[in-house]
Formats: structure tokens, sequence, C-alpha cells
């Protein structure tokens, strides 16, 4: 299992951005809009994972519920796996509860999230990308 | 610049660390104490980074305090760097406010910390293993 990104709630993404980029000496930032998930994302690649800024997209977008309720800042944590299914089912006998089913996330990964209250108050994705 | 932890306040360390060590699956935790940050901590290794766990020692700590406040959950990040005198100048010059000097940390290693405030609510610990 890697840690494959840490994801922030802010209000600005475009402000973030510059905050963030400028501070972690980054030039590329990716922008991406995920419908299905109600957040605008731009995406910034460190040696060794990324940091994905979130913007609520839409008023059900729960990032915005995030938002309203603890302002900006950590949203959740992203690990990677090479065997989703086989990961879900291990985590599931382990007692711990998941947050829909496996899905399609964005640029071809697989995505879904345990509950926080399984681990500790902490929301996890667990992705898988495309071989 | 690499994600080097993420940093998880909960109430009760064991209980905490044996939730993670499963969902994980993860054999080996190491625990440490550091009194200067005021928190006991448990270390997993991913592939590429660590989960932390840390649970407030002494009426001090300020993770008692954020666990009062917020309950237990994600912290805060720690990105590593190979220059840390070079990135806190860097930094300083983009506006990131840092919390203290440059300080040892546990294993050898140096940090600080960049204010919630320079970061869209989140705290950033910055910091550099011995060579």
């Amino acid at each position: 299992m890697r840690i494959d990104h840490v994801a922030i709630a802010v209000n600005d993404l475009k402000e973030a951005a510059r905050t963030y980029s400028a501070a972690l000496n980054i030039q590329n930032v990716e922008y991406e809009r995920v419908e299905s998930e109600g957040v605008a994302v731009a995406i910034m690649h460190l040696e060794n994972g990324r940091i994905e800024l979130m913007e609520p997209v839409g008023d059900a977008s729960p990032i915005r519920r995030f938002l309203e309720k603890n302002g900006p800042g950590l949203h959740h944590i992203a690990l990677e796996t090479d065997d989703m299914d086989g990961e879900v089912d291990r985590m599931e006998s382990c007692g711990m509860r998941f947050l829909g089913k496996v899905r399609a996330g964005s640029a071809g990964t697989r995505v879904t999230f345990i509950h926080p209250k399984s681990l500790h108050g902490v929301l996890a994705e667990l992705c898988s990308h495309p071989k």
C-alpha cells in the first residue's frame, strides 16, 4: 500500500493553487473537474505522491458541507493498492466500513472510501490506477 | 520535496494502532515518545511514506487541545526536504509563516512547522532526515 495523495478542502481553488505551488516550488498544476464527487481539483505532483486541492462544485457537494462545518483544511488521505477488490474484501473482514461501492474515479482510477468511524475520524480513499 | 508522513491525532494510541495496522496490513508498529512535542507516536511504514498516530502526553500537549476541539482525525502533513535551511528561507520569501525555529525532532530529524494560516488551514511539518 502506498500514499497516493493528500486531499485538502479549500474555498478558492485558484488562490490556494497559487499559494501551494509557490510554497512547494511546483511549476505545473493540473486542473480537473470530478462531477461525480462534486469537486474541482488542482493537482500538484511531489516526488512520491500528490497534493490535491479541492473546491466544491454544485450545491450538493460534500466538500461544501465539509467547508461549512470545518473551514478549509485536510480532508482525506488516499491509499493506493494494486489489488482493489482483494483489499476491500480483506479490509471488510477486519471490520472496516466503506462509503459506497468501488467506482470510477478520475483519469481511469477506481476508488472507494473507508468510513471515518472505522479509522478514528480519518476519511481514507482507497484507489487503484490503470495498469 | 517528498511526502514524509501523515499524522493523525487519536485518543487511544494502542487501540488506534491495532485498528490501523489491521486495516493497512502492517505487522511492525514502532512506538516513540517525543516529550518536546507532547506526544506518544505509533509509526507505520507504507511503501513510500509513513502514517503516524499521535496520542497526547502531558496536560500542555497541543494534541490534547486539538482533540478537545476537533476530536480524532487528520492533524498534519509532513514534507521532507534535503535542504532545510534553504527551503525555510525560500518559503519565508513566499510569505509562509513558521511556528518556531528549526529544531531537533525524533530520530535525528530536524523539523519546523508552517502556520496553518499560510496554507489554507493545513498544518504542515517541514523535516529533514540525517544523511
